[in-house]
């Protein structure tokens, strides 16, 4: 197969879903968008993957949790069979990058694209999808599309939950017009495939074009409250304080080292932190009377994930004997780590192969879509390189050629696994 | 002069009051209030207050920054003499207690009710009043009614103060009727007593009916602000991360420890508080980038608040070099230390003798409107218990008992002051 990517005509597609959402920033080195499920450039980005799905001869469909699946069925193939299917998401963060969640959809549109263009004839449809709600900023939990898709969350659990605004996931969708009543089935694909930025260095470092799964960490989520007593920061004498915020300072080191300490003794690729901390009532003049905490524990190890939790909770512990306040720890997201599937890892590094282009194996940080779909079919997992490794962020950069190359292997694997039932 | 508190009246006063922005709570130990200036709940506590001043036969004026000043002139007293006047504020912190402001207006005007009851015969008129936004929960900044009678804040900046809905301080005293257009000159005050909340234990722990404050400690804010870079919480490894968060939990308990230092080593009054700190983007799976936090520092003495401070500033330039992080502290309000009038305290001490009840000197670690008369005028203040030291807070308490004990003291040396000229 000589499969060629068009990297103008990807780039161009990139360029376009950047726009919306998009926020300006004086330094050049920014680019960033805000796209929110549910929000006006959310409908305008689906809106747009659509119109460029059925400009490349895809069926579109959406279902009840506004997945869109674009699917292509060539003379090739036989309709009934399992499809093959890759893609990502186009929601973000709050001022996230351009390329977390979208490269994977627009690579694999792409993919499409370059199997019609070198005429392969695949024996299954081939499918791009985009999964709702992949980050979690706005109803809540990330993967919700993918986790509703393959049972994992109910329907209904998904659309009753609520962004801050007070609305719901379905009066949302409802509202934007993607609140479908198709089926998109992953459990009957043959196989998916997500390319993904990596949001971390290892490509970079090593010089590689692509990286290849082995296994996605597992990821907690705690929830902590540190209840203290809220008092006048003048009239208060430090010896009789109990500063909810002063105990969170202690904790929110207390996990740093933990997870440093995981990291030196047992398992390179552990990261424990507290990304979110809320101040009540948080006025200057006002001894802190209560801290809630967001905490945030990964591994491809499970144990290691266990021992940042446990040193969490001592630390909670020795901070009501030491310091007197109350506190709870409640662990609402728990998710086992993910191995890849490794029939679809050889088809990945073997495409790599034939494109002349490099690929190793690492494991994935981050929780992707694929964590999902892996619970019911073959899934894996494809990294583009990240500069600096910076996501979640609008310095999140990779290069257009990076993105073309990782693009060729993604679409290379997929013609492997969609023509030779690899 | 034989004085009596009417203490049925003055908690009814006072009782009355705190329906004004009352917040319900579950807990029957917390009574709370939130009056924030230009509120609903504001403009009905200055309309009572009113009321009741006009009601005791005083002349009311509002001035331009919305300061409530009831006068009562006895046939006895000169009208062109210098008045008395004592008060306090009627606005509170959210959820802030009930007696915190409240309790030095109505003290003051149960005192000229029980001087009038007793035919107390004043060579001076009596004043009551009651400043604006005292907390500074609002409009930003506290004080900010006395600041401008005192001429430390100009009446353009202060009207042009916004909340945070982005309303003027103007147009709310418009909205709420409260912009006047009398003079009600502190400068020209013969004498200013303030009755206060002690928020803070040493009555209760010496069993004291009365504090008379020597000294306000002085106040410095500092605004600091902690960069680092914010990037995946699961794909950035711990050794790859500039944490902002981990950053200003070092600088939270490095303040203080400073702080703690000054209390063990030099000036037990020293305090040091991070009492706010916001964190972005403040979600569970993103390194935190950024972190604004508010650093409070008071002391009697001037040398252990730089003390404090610079113990900040060194945190910061420790955590620049050790982490990375890029740092700034500005300091945008310091206010040296104020001493009290010593005329004041004696003719308070004398009134607590007369009375038979017991009276302490202390210092004040919050700010009151006082330290700002006390720029252009003689001006004392006085304290009641506080239960626990409790403030800022729904359970801030002060038995009634306590409230009219401290009333009898505030009521005798005003009388002292206002027919003797003491």
């Amino acid at each position: 197969m000589d499969l060629t990517i068009d990297a103008d005509r990807l780039r161009a597609d990139l360029e376009a879903n950047a726009a919306f959402g998009r926020v300006e920033y004086d330094d050049p080195e920014k680019r960033g968008r805000t796209n929110r499920t549910g929000s006006e450039a959310n409908a305008a980005a689906r809106d747009r993957l659509v119109e460029r799905m059925e400009a490349a001869g895809l069926d579109v469909a959406v279902d009840e949790v506004g997945n869109v699946l674009g699917t292509w069925t060539p003379e090739s193939a036989d309709p009934e069979a399992a499809p093959v299917v890759s893609g990502s998401h186009l929601d973000s963060v709050p001022e996230g990058g351009i390329f977390d969640g979208p490269l994977g959809v627009y690579a694999a549109l792409e993919a499409v694209r370059a199997m019609q263009a070198a005429s392969v004839d695949p024996e299954r449809p081939v499918g791009v999808v985009s999964f709702t709600e992949e980050e979690g900023s706005t109803f809540g939990n990330g993967l919700l599309g993918s986790s509703v898709a393959t049972g994992e969350t109910t329907l209904d659990e998904a659309l009753a939950s609520e962004s801050d605004d007070g609305e719901t996931l379905g009066e949302a969708l409802d509202r934007i017009g993607y609140r479908g009543d198709d089926a998109i089935g992953p459990a009957r694909w043959a196989a998916f495939y997500e390319l993904h930025v990596e949001q971390d260095t290892v490509l970079e470092d090593a010089g590689a074009d692509a990286g290849v799964v082995t296994t996605i960490t597992g990821i907690t989520h705690c929830e902590v409250a540190i209840e203290g007593e809220a008092n006048h920061a003048g009239a208060t004498a430090m010896g009789d304080r109990t500063d909810a915020l002063a105990a969170a300072s202690e904790f929110v080191l207390d996990v740093e080292s933990a997870a440093n300490a995981v990291v030196d003794e047992s398992s390179a690729s552990a990261v424990g932190t507290v990304g979110s901390l809320t101040v009540s009532p948080n006025a200057t003049n006002v001894v802190p009377g209560r801290v809630d905490a967001g905490v945030d524990v990964r591994d491809v190890e499970a144990a290691s994930m266990e021992t940042i939790v446990s040193a969490a909770r001592e630390s909670l512990a020795r901070l009501e004997r030491e310091r007197g306040v109350e506190t709870s720890l409640e662990r609402p997201f728990d998710v086992a780590p993910t191995p890849m599937s490794d029939r679809l890892r050889e088809a990945a590094h073997a495409a790599a192969t034939d494109a002349g282009r490099t690929a190793i194996d690492l494991h994935s940080g981050a929780a992707h879509d694929a964590m999902r779909v892996a619970r019911v079919t073959d899934a894996s997992l494809l990294f583009a390189p990240s500069r600096d490794g910076i996501s979640h962020n609008p310095r999140e950069w990779t290069d257009w050629a990076d993105c073309a190359a990782a693009t060729e292997v993604l679409a290379g694997a997929l013609a492997r696994v969609a023509v030779g039932g690899e």
